[in-house]
């Protein structure tokens, strides 16, 4: 694929000839009101790609884990993130780092969408959801059972 | 280095932990008032880096083409951008995608500072800048000659 130099931004957090995704490919109720966009493939010797997600008001990401790590930026209104047993509340131009096999939700808390860039590998692993042991391992920390949304 | 899971901006376009850096080691006079914040690193698994740079208004980058190529997303102010003999006006939010061994130099047109993210492989080859005769070839386009900055 040849890229444009210049990709306009053309309505607030949409860009012109970047298509709004699914933010799963195989849908599923693990997720709520979340919207994928790449904005860089990496296909040519980058080898990493970014993507823009945008969770809507009560909205929540997957609660997974993955060998590869992402590299977050906030870019967009607020909210919250579990990394491990971690809870973060997030602001804009914040900067958050999910190691391996790490799990992690992001969840928009607040009355404004909440986007964020996130930067990952071109090759990387499919991302794993947890077994009910996970779950129940998850749950004995009652902060975190309570921040979860599955 | 571990990494930590969310690094705070502390002010706008500064973040904790980050030191903000010259625009190159070498120092030089072929750049006019640019910063340069590594946000992440890019070590572990993920090969690719993250770098914050901000140019103060009137300022310039470096004349420069490499055989790696960049990709940037505007989040602070405008400005202009040279690509090869494209002159493209930059906002918010705008992507620029720099082909390998393509020319390029921005430049903080506007009264606020244009700051950008810039996305790199962590393995890339060295910038060249010109040689007297890529300037001269440069320059005989009008347009491009009267934005270079060297």
């Amino acid at each position: 694929m040849k890229h444009p130099i210049r990709t306009r931004q053309t309505a607030p957090f949409r860009w012109e000839s970047v298509p709004l995704l699914a933010y799963k490919e195989d849908g599923g109720t693990h997720f709520k009101d979340v919207t994928r966009q790449v904005l860089f493939e990496g296909g040519d010797h980058l080898g990493a790609q970014l993507r823009y997600f945008e969770i809507a008001p009560g909205g929540h990401s997957t609660l997974e884990r993955h060998h590869h790590i992402h590299s977050v930026m906030i870019v967009r209104g607020g909210g919250q993130v579990l990394v491990g047993r971690e809870i973060h509340d997030l602001a804009q131009h914040d900067l958050i780092y999910i190691p391996p096999e790490t799990w992690h939700q992001f969840r928009a808390t607040t009355p404004e969408p909440l986007g964020f860039l996130c930067l990952v590998r071109c090759e990387r692993d499919k991302p794993r959801r947890p077994t009910p042991a996970d779950l129940a391992e998850l749950r004995a920390d009652a902060v975190v059972g309570a921040f979860l949304r599955h």
